[in-house]
Parts: C-alpha cells; structure tokens; sequence
C-alpha cells in the first residue's frame, strides 16, 4: 500500500509519466538489475535461490520487452517500476526483493550513463564512417580548384580535396568529444540508494566491473544530483550538429545553379508539389535546420537543472526526453551526411572557372612585389589601386597590371601557381595536401 | 511521374519525412481543402462535378483519419501528400484536379496559421479557468496573513489573497498575448501558391471567409516564407510556462516542512520507491522543470529561421515539432496548476507565525518615526541599529524598540496593523485586497 | 548606520553593483523622483518647502549627470542609490525625506518600465524609416524580374519590387510588436513599496498621469515580481533581429560573383587585411551574426524568472544588461538596414538573366495543360517527364516542350508571361503590385 | 589606399568596430607578432635589421598599451589594425612588413587560441582554490547532521560534509573540462594565411614553440573557421555556472529563517532600501541569476556558427564577447561561491533537530524488516501504512512503530544509527566519509 488515501489525478498523471519515452532504457534497466541481485546474492543479502527467481523473472521480463508484447498497465509510471512490476508477478515474493539496497534515483542515473556510454560509443563509430566518406572523397578529387571564400566572396583558390579536408579535422574534434563523455561516465552511481548510501555492505565495484564501468562513484549526493555526463554529451551533439550545419549550407549553395558546384544523387533530392521542374537538396536543409535543436535541448536543460538544490529533484526527468531527441537527430544528420556526399557529382570545369576569376590572384601579386623588396602594406595599397582601376575601367585585373607592372607580374595570372605556391605546413599546395592525407589516414582505424 | 531516375534513400526518407507530427494537422488540412476546391468551381476554375466529387473524397478520407482506419502508405511523405493522394484514389481524375492553384508551400502554412488560432483559442480558455481557480482560492482565503518574501528572507506581511491575487494578473497578462497571436493569423496565406501567386484568378477572400480569416496576406513571397506567428505563440508559451514556473517553485517551498504553509492533496503528491514516508510535489517540480523546453522551442525557431534567404526553406518544417511540443507541454501545465491549487490546503497557523515575526515590522518603524517628523532615511538608520543591537543582544526587536522609544513605538509590533496599514493603491490592506477583487471578477466572462 | 558590522567584500562589491549598467537609467530615474516628490507634498507627506529643496537638488543632480561631472562615490552600488545620496548631500534633511513611501523595488521596475517604453518608441520609429526605404528601393525597382528561390533552388520569377516588399510586411508586423510593448507598460508600478503597499495614503494616479502612464498596476506583489514588459520587449527584438539576418542573408548571397545581383555602396563595404581586391559586406554578415544574441537575452531572462518565487530577488538584476544590450544591437541593425539599401545598386541584367531560366516556366506549362483540361496532378507529371528528358538530353526545356506538344506550349517560354499570369491578389503581376504598394504607402505615416 | 572610392558610413563603422571588446587581446597580439617576425627573418622573408626594427616597435605598443597611452585612431577597426598601424607610424618601411605571410583570419583566431588558454588557466586555478575551501569547509563539519533532501522534501539524514562534497566532485569535473579546452587548443592557427596558406616557406612550428602551442593546425581552410575550442570554453563555464547556481540556491534556501542553517557573513550581506531589518544573501542569488547569461553565450555561439559557409565570415566577430562576458562573469561567480563559504556559519542545532525528524527513518525501519526477512516492496508497504496512521492520528511514527512493530523497531528512531548505517562506498557513514575526504585531498595540488 502507499501512504496516499486518494488515487492520482488524471491530469497528474498525464503530465508526471515518463514511460512514454524512458520505456527505450529497458536493456539498460535489465541489465543493471541482472547485475544488482548478483551482487546482492554474493553479499548475502539475498539468497541464491532469490537472485536465480529474480534473474529468470527479468528474462521473462526482457523477452517481452523485445518482443514488444511487454503488458504495460496503466499505473506503470515508469519503465523501472514496471518492470519490476512485472517480475514481482512472474516470481511473487523474490521479486519484492529486486529493490533491495537501492533507489529510482541511483537506478534511473545508472540506467542513464549505460544509454549514454551506448549512444556516445555508436555516434562515434558513426562519425568514424563520415570521416572516411569525406577522406575518400577528397582524395578523389585531389586536384580539383575551387574558389575558397571568406565573407562568400572569392578570396583564394583551394584544391577540392583541401576544402574537403576542413570538415575531416572538425569531425576528428568531434569524436574526441565523444571520448571525453566515455570519460565521464566511467563511474557508476548505482548503490547510492537514495542519496545517502543504503543500509547494505554492498560491492558496488562487483556491479561496475559486470556493468563495464571502470569504478565507482564517490559519494552519493553527488551521484543523485549530478546531470554532467548528459550535458557532456550534449555538448558533444551540439557542436556535431553545427558543423553539420555548414556543410549542409555549402551543400545547398554549391547545388544552386547560381554557384553549379554540384549535384546531389536524385536518391538525395526533393521535388515539388506544383514545380515539375525542381530538384531541391531538402537533406542539406534539414542537417541546418535541425543543429538549433540540438543546441536548444542542451540550453533546456542547463535550464532544469538551474538553481536546483540538492539532491533528486523531479525537474531531473525532463533530462531524457532533451537528451533522447538530440541523440536520434544527431544520428541521422551524420547518415544523411555521408550519404549526400559520397552520392554526390562535383563539376570540375564550372568550379575551375569560378577559381580562375583573376581579382583571386590579388594577394599573390602583393607577394610578388614583396618578394621583389616592397614592404608588404605598400604592395597591399598598389594592388588594391589596380583593382580599383580594373573595376572602375572595366579592364580585367590582369590586363591592368600588365600594363602597369609588365609581363613577369601579369604573369602571376595564372591559376596554377597560385595554388601551388601556397607551400606553408596546412597549405593548399599539393604535396601539403598530400601530407595532410596522410596524416588523415593514420587517424582511421586499421 | 517525377523527373527523377532513382527512388529516395531510405536514410533520406527517414530524415525527410513530416508524417509522424504532422498528421496531427489533418482537421485543418482537410477543412482548408474544401474551402479551396469550393472557391475553385465557384470561380470556374474546376467543375461543380469535380468539386463534389474531390469533397466526397474529403469527406471520406476525414472519417478514415478520424477513425484511424486511413490508409498510410510508406511513401506519403506528409500529411498534405496523403490526402491528396487517398482523394485521388478514392475520385480518379477529379482529385488530380485538388492541388490545381495552390502550391504545399502556402497549403502548409495555411494548416499552421489554423492550428495556431485554434491553439491559442484553446490555451487561452485554458487560462481563463485557471485565473478563476485563482481568484476562488484567494477569496477563501482573503484574510490570511503570510510573510511576503524578497529574496526569500521574510520583508513585510500580505494576505494570502493578495499574494496569489499576483498570479491573476499574470494570467491576464498572458491571456492578452494567446490575444496577440489570433490577430498575427488574421490574414490567409492560402493563394500564394508556391511564392509568386497562381496563374488563375482565384477568390482569396472567399476562402478566408469560410476559414475563419480576416483577410489575406498581402504579399505571396512574404505569405510561405514567414513563421512569425509561430514565434508569437512561443512568445506567449514561454512567459505562461515561466510563470508557472514561479507558481512551481512556491507550491515547492511551500510544502516543505521548512515553511509548512500548504499541503497538496494525495492526488497531487507522488511517493518514492524507496522512502515510504515521502510525500513529494512532482507536479510542482514539472511546472518548474517544464518551462525551459518551451522557450528553448522558442530558441531553436529563431535558430532555424536564422539567416535563411526568402522563399520556402526545407528548414522551415522543424517549425512545427517545435511548436506542437510547446503548446502540448503548457496546455499540461496549466492544468495541473488548477488540480494544485484547487485541491490544496494552506496552514492559517503556520503562516501567520511566520507574518508576526517582529522583524518583519522594521519598515513601518521607520514610518512611524517618518510621521512623527524624522527623514525617512534617518529612521532607516535608526532601526537598523535596534535591529543589530536586537540580533547582537539575542533579545526581540519589539522590546529593544520598546526600551529605546517607548511604548507607542514598540506598539507597532502589532501584526494586525502592518497589514492594514498598507492603504495605498494596489497594497495589501484588506480594502484594497477587496477593490482588486472586483477589478479581477469583472474580467472573468460573465 | 547598517546593520552591519562588517563592510561587504571587495569580490561581493564585483559581483554585486550595477551601477556599470544602470547608470544609463539616470533620466527615467530623475524624472519618477521629481513626479514622487511632488505627489508626496501634494498629499501633504512631506512639506512643499522639501519639495522644493528635493527638486532643487534633483536638477543639479540631473544637471551633472548629463554634463559627466556628477560625482559618483565607490560605495554607490545603483544609479538610485547615487542619486539619492548625492541629493541629500545638496539639500541636507529634506534629501533624507526623497525615499518616503517608496521602496527601490518599485523605484527600479518604473525606471524600467520608463525605459522600455522610450527604447519601443525609439526603435518603432526606426523601423518606421527602414519601411519607408524598402518601400521607396521597391518603387524604384517595380518592373524588374529577378528568380524566387525555394530552397536556394530558381523557382518562379518575381519582380524585386515584390519580393522587397516581403520585407515591408515582415517589418509592419515588428511595428505591431512594439506597439504591444507600449500597452504592456501602461501601468505604473511606483507606490507598490518594497512588494506589499506603503504606509502613506499616496497619489499613484498623480504620478502616473505626470510620467505619462495611463494607470496604475493593480497588485503590489505582482508590481515588483513582474517582468513581463522586459520579455515582451526582447520577443519584439528578437523577431526583428531574425528577419534582418535574412535580409543580411539576402545581401550576401546577392552580392556575391556567383549571383552578382547587388553591389553594395563603397560605404558600407569593407576590405581585408591581406587581399587587396577583396570587397566584403561586413555590414550584412552581422546583420547574420547579431541575431542570436538577441534572442539568447532573451532565453536568458527567461533562465532567470524560471523558478524565482515572489517577489522581488537579485537575481532580476540580470534583467538590464540583457535588455540593453538587445536594444542597442537591434538599433544599429536597423540603421545598417537601412543604410545598405538605399545606396545599393541593383544589377537588372543579371537579375533578368536568371529569371528568364526556361527551367522556371514549368508550373506555367504544367498549369497551361490545366487550362486545356488535364488534371493539374497528371499535367504536373507529365512536365516532370519533359523535364527529365532536357536535363538527360542537354537541350532546353522549351525546345522538348516544342518538340512534344507544339509551339503554343512552347510559346510558354516567355519570361514577361510567367510573371503577369500570377494574378491572384497578391500575386506579382505588376497589377498586384501596384495594389500592394497602395497598401503599404497607406501605412506610412502622412 | 584602398579600393574604395569612398569612406565607410559612421552607422556601418558603429556597427562594425570591434575595438571597444578586442582590445583586451593586444598582448596576446603582440607576442604573436613577436614570434612571427622573428619567424620571419630565421627564414630569410625579412632581415634581421627589420625583425630589430619591429620588434623594438612591438615593445614600444606594448609600452603605450599597458600604461594605457596607445594613441588608438578613429579608423582602428579592430586591435590588430591598430598596433601594425602604430608600429609602422614607429618604424616607417619595416612595420609595412609584419603582415607579410599573415593575414588576420589566422591572427584573430590565433589571438583566441591563447586568450583561450590563458582564460581556461586561469579559471582551472581559481576551481581549485574553491575546491579546496569547500574541502575545508566539510572537514570543519564533518560529523554534523543535516536532512538530505529529495524533492526538496526531506528524505534521509547525511552529514553535512557528505553534503558539501557533493560539491568538490562537481568542481572536480569542471576543472576536467577545463583541461580539455587546454588540449583542444593546442595547435597553432597562425601561418594558415587568409585560408589557404601562404606563398613563403614559413617555419610554423618554429612559431607554435614559442608562443607555447605543441603543434600546428593541419589544414588552413579549418583553422580560419574553426571556433570550436571557443564552444568548448563555453561549454566549461556553462557548467560550472549552472553548478555554482545550484550552490547558490542552497545557499539561499539555508540562510532563509524557515531553514535556518546557515548564515552569510554580513561582508557577504545586503541590506534593503528601505527595510531596515533585511540582511539579504544577494551574492548567492547572483550565483543563481548568472548562470543563464553563460550558457545563452553558449546558444547564441551555436547560432552565429549555424549554417556559415567556410571559411572566415564576419558573422564569427560575435565570438570575442560572448567568450569574454562568460570567462569575466564565471570568475566573479567562483571568487564569490569561495567568499560565501569560507565565511559562513552554519547552524548545528537547527540542523540537527530538522535530521532528527522521524519521518526520515522510514528506509531505515523498511530495511529493518528487510534484515528480518521481509521483501523490500512488502517491507515498504508496511512502512507507507505506518506512516499514514501517524499522519492521520497526529502520532510520531516512532510510537506508531513502537506500538505496533515493538520496541526494537522503535529504537531505529535514533538518529546515530541513520547515518552511520549507510556503510556502502561513497555513502555517509563517517568512516565512508573519511575515505572520501582522503581521495580528495589527494586531488589537491601539493
């Protein structure tokens, strides 16, 4: 019986239930409680005969859950109490001692570190494969210019591959925020009860070594309050979903016909209601419009737990639906990804063309000049005059300096030289690329 | 047929499609079909045969999705594509002629702008009540005193009518926003077509008329790109839920045995699964734990709108998940604020132990030396030094003023006459309380 | 004297005073002073003599602040507290009397309020002369075409004229906004005293009638507790911050060589450190950039109220930076708007170029065939087809279009056509257009 | 000169300057100057006579910069501009040369990287003198009694110093966090040029080794856009202020006369305007309040790098003072949450008896029966009913339990027993404490 005369109201209910979408810990909450009435029996807690019932029940229990014919009552208000429930029904008393010596509050955070150490592990593999995808494509494409931009003007002239590559270091940093989530999830909560620790000479180290957790947490306050891993891993999507984000923009700038970079597989394409004729990149879209929900779940929550006092408090709930949601989007930002791009036609001529443009060359003919002795500001100023000249005269800036600085300097118009003379470690010189594709390489897994 | 050669990726598909939460749109979208295809025979565009023949279909698929029994099949992408293609089945060639004049572009924003005005219609109704259980629980309890707080050290005694009388107002306040959002979704987009208008000279007006609208929007590019009245609907989500939230926390604090100042009923409480004592306000915690997901909603649509170029951005569908959460989660809170409060019980004792603390009466000491002629800054002065004399000598301010000033001036520490003293407008003097109780009862609908 | 036995630490002090920020509140903070002051002797609470003398020293006060000569001490911690104490260090005595009947709860909402209503007033003018400019840039370029886009992707030809007037609607709606803010604050909030009323029989009427609100707030709880104004006031913001990062948006894709639609005004372009030829919209990338902070003062101020009980804690402090802050970046927003619009040049070649693309006629072909009978699903499909076969066979969509259905369908392929057939109100056929300039310059102040 | 024709706009200057937040960085623009002209001339780009030349300008600036003399120009726009302006007004031709082989897409991001640096030094250092005051703080409490709370009910007893360890373990991640900052930086930008690498054969790691850096960015394209380790630095304080609010909140709730556990140092205190009797804890309430400011820097970063194509855009300006505001605000918060602490009192009687209350046994007296065989769910529902009778019959349930469950069970009702029974690792227990203690004091630099 509980210490309630009146049953909850409906209302209550419908907004304190959280089975709607913590059901998915199952595996997380069976296999903790597997590994908890081993323990408890190896401590003596329980008998052996208890933890053998208790362990068919969560079986029982398991195979159901898998099977999606788990039989869920209405006053299961959560996925820990119904399974339980459940097991209490498959084995009568054994089962009334599945809760011994712990708590929903140290159950519930150990549930959530196992999805969390699960999802961080399968992000990061995913995030291994779009890594290769962006390698193989850059290397098949090793040679291709394209302009580079700042400010989406054209600025300098990349190698394809090079441009490519920027995205293979961001996803590197990516997954090494993974691994530091890995990190803060090593410790297990489970045994500290409630908050305080349980009346029980448990071997919380036992639970954690069968859990695959490297230790133990140190004190049970702070392991029924703490949140850091899931805003840890947040963080973690975060940043994955914004530099997805800009690959989708470019995606979507390169596939206009304005810029005629690329064109997505029809596999990867939208059309129209009422355009016949459209073919919009709506994947490249939805990896920008879907990062601000990432982002927006990570600051949700940095607002539950705002101005929380010690230690469970019921806001904590409200950590799963945020935490789940970003995960799923995340996962399927990182396939659409790889599978725009390794579908994808890059267009060698119509980008070569765009990285010819000779106003490109500017910098370069500074340099030319401060090789020859000219301090680099006042070559800055002397070419910045001959743009200006071959804007306002309508004369193309090669022309220009010709006419002005002879053959050698209007030589520099030469879209080759200007990408191979960029000879600094990182560059986009050839063989810095090269350099840069090995190192890439030694960073995928053998 | 489409102009493409390869069927969708199903990693694409899975990122790609809207049916999960759009389906909910389905009364709207139906409704606004009618009213279209009714506009088009009326304007020759179509047959009256085909008209009838597309509103049979309607009506059909309408009961099928009512009942659940609607046939979705795998490659209906959205709510928008399925009826027209269950129409279509269900009339042949006459549904082909449906999306004749219009684009999904504004058919979508039209479903939006509806499940906004109905949202908002709803919540503010929703609202409504709750200002009424408001009103109800301050009228019972019009005379009972209680500290009011700043920064939660005890300031100055209220009645408890009073106090909650605040949260009146804030619902007033919110009220006048769901109020905003009807007049944001006055004009109908529906016509735009996909952003440049239709190639047929349709009745916009007409339309309008049948769906409740206004007017219409003035502007086709301008129709399909905003979402400004979504943001407006989370604007008013966001301040109701932040609100509330406050409302959460009080209920919280109060109900701790520290303060004792309420009890919330059995069907308000929930228990722990380990402590069979507790008694916890879940329901409290949520108001409070619940309120940043809705702005961070409000968050991410300004994320996802960001820099987005005119017209239609695929970006733009993440605004409904968006909002549909938002007015779920609010429409959940303010019942459960109603449920709270109208079923709890206050603590007359309790609180007014708390409201006599002499403390409590510094200020209207410093009144009293105002009114006998001393600048108010210097009597400030005075009773802070009886105040650290009483707290360094452990004894009580009433008798430290007592012995200092005299009888008339430790008189003042009389509870009853710091409240009824409070005679300005809007203060806490019973007279007052009562003026602002007709003030609030002639808001509510007769 | 203090209570206090113990001067606050020098990192509390840090942490603590706002006088960095809220120094700026000065003339809103003068002004509620000289309105109380005369309302404190008008009901007989202070002498007219006092009144006086406290007037006096208001103006040297008011004098000094807005030379940069008033001497602020390290021990001001607020702009109110300096102001008060500077006045009672002119006027001696009657100085003292300034805080009667007050509290700087109320004292710092009405500052406050004061503030906001001056900052929409300030800002819905602005707004005002950026509608104006958008209305006069799109008169001037009524009948030049230029492609809609969805999803980046040509869509249907529109004249700039309309889609410029896009900008004109969104930015009537931010109008609106800020005229909600004005009635948000319509009620003074002076005379609730620290939360619970004052000890006086006060005048609000008399003040708020001097300082230009149309009544009083009904409840002082709620007065000092509210801050509801402040977040309706960021929403606004918010709003008009989000449709000019898509006008920045707009700049910097029409500017770039790839669209080659606009050039900016030298005086609104800047250069780079290193490449002399480069021409950067800076102005238009932080229209982007300074969006989110905007609405991220927003959240944040939401992060703040969440979960406060009432009424007033310190926390509210945090209220001004984020609403300073917000109001200023939008400002300078607005003025960069405008600024880059009316001396931009428009290039009409290009534009036209890109509209007349044949792959943009498809929904006027399919919706030909409509006229002609077929089903509009069937038509579409059937142009779908011709589609695929230009873009698979390298020859233009016109020259299949000829090819298959005949020179009247091919005759589709005229631009002046695609754009005068969209003749739905609202549409951009020039009639249209001319109707919604009417409209727009109705709006426009005489 | 310039290729512009005309002067930039005083509206777009006032948008566009980033002096008045960039200035800040000057030393570590100037050691990154430094580094590269000596970089420079051991390459033989410039002479050693110009390296001498400039560097002695460097010195120079540097001089005039930290006495706060710098003639700062009307046309600096940014920090950079104005000290290679000021060392070429020093250095005639030579200064013309520092930017040769730069550009400031790489200085700017290389000025980040070190400010980064320093900030995450600096405040990992300040986290671990908080961690050490809170150390010491437990040790002085280390046996006092306190309730546990869970939904801030209470729910079990713990000792005080388990309690505030809760927090040494929080600090202990976020100083983890604060490492990974320093990893994520460690590679050198500079010498990526405007984003394609340079055209001379510079020796970056020559310059990384100098300014500290253990290796060099591998690609130039990423290191001009990259802002990650900029996320990652948010990410670090945004956790930390969200755990400092938590301890503010406590704070707040301890010091309030309902809990009375605790009592700030009036150094630590604010009185009221005009309530004479008000010690309030606003410090603590500002640990609260600031929070939301840190991670709102956090979202709006997430929004400015949203959907940005590569590589340098003007959008990512925004990042300086989001960056700073956040380091300047987590500092204060630190330096006062130490402050607070180290100078408190805490209350052991009123502590005490409220963890005396025997509805806190409850566990303890289910687990009893546990020992005696009972299932625990069995065990609990006898408890829940014992506490319904004391609840209905106003009976301590300690004599309901004595009544009917005899007098071993009613000894549970002493206090001792519920602490130290919570042997399980990490639980409260004092020996469990002890342990605790230890591992934390060997976390303390030596």
């Amino acid at each position: 019986m509980s210490r309630f005369s009146l049953p909850q109201d409906a209302a209550f209910q419908a907004l304190n239930t959280s089975l709607g979408f913590d059901r998915r810990l199952w595996p997380f909450d069976v296999a903790q409680s597997r590994a908890h009435v081993r323990m408890l029996a190896a401590q003596g807690i329980i008998s052996e005969a208890d933890r053998d019932e208790i362990l068919g029940g969560l079986d029982q229990a398991a195979s159901e859950l898998e099977a999606g014919t788990f039989p869920f009552l209405p006053d299961d208000e959560d996925i820990h109490m119904a399974v339980e429930r459940r097991v209490t029904e498959l084995t009568g008393p054994a089962g009334g001692k599945i809760h011994t010596g712990r708590s929903r509050n140290d159950q519930v955070i150990t549930d959530l570190a196992m999805f969390t150490r699960d999802a961080a592990t399968r992000l990061s593999g995913d995030l291994e494969q779009l890594r290769a995808v962006v390698l193989q494509v850059a290397e098949a494409h090793l040679d291709w210019p394209i302009p580079g931009y700042t400010h989406l003007q054209r600025a300098q002239p990349v190698y394809l591959s090079h441009h490519l590559l920027a995205y293979f270091w961001m996803l590197t940093r990516d997954i090494e925020r993974f691994a530091a989530v890995l990190r803060a999830t090593s410790e297990l909560p489970l045994g500290a009860g409630a908050l305080a620790g349980v009346n029980f000479d448990t071997d919380r180290r036992m639970v954690a070594a069968e859990l695959g957790f490297a230790g133990v947490t140190p004190n049970s306050v702070d392991s029924v309050s703490n949140r850091d891993f899931v805003l840890d891993l947040l963080h973690a999507l975060s940043v994955t979903a914004t530099h997805l984000s800009r690959l989708g923009q470019e995606i979507v700038l390169w596939t206009s016909t304005e810029f005629g970079f690329m064109t997505l597989s029809d596999a990867w394409s939208s059309g129209s209601s009422i355009m016949p004729q459209k073919k919009n990149p709506d994947a490249a879209e939805l990896l920008r419009g879907k990062a601000p929900r990432v982002w927006a779940h990570q600051a949700a929550l940095h607002g539950v737990i705002h101005a929380l006092p010690l230690t469970y408090n019921k806001d904590l709930q409200e950590d799963k639906e945020h935490l789940f949601d970003a995960v799923d989007t995340v996962a399927l930002c990182i396939a659409a990804a790889g599978g725009m791009l390794e579908t994808a036609t890059f267009h060698r001529d119509a980008m070569s063309a765009a990285a010819s443009d000779p106003m490109i060359a500017a910098v370069d003919l500074a340099d030319f000049m401060v090789k020859r002795g000219m301090p680099f500001r006042e070559a800055h100023g002397v070419v910045a005059r001959l743009v200006r000249e071959s804007v306002d005269g309508g004369t193309s800036l090669a022309d220009v300096t010709t006419a002005e600085l002879g053959a050698e300097a209007g030589a520099i118009f030469e879209q080759s030289s200007w990408l191979e003379s960029k000879v600094s470690e990182g560059g986009t010189a050839l063989a810095r690329v090269r350099e840069q594709l090995e190192q890439a390489r030694a960073l995928l897994p053998a």
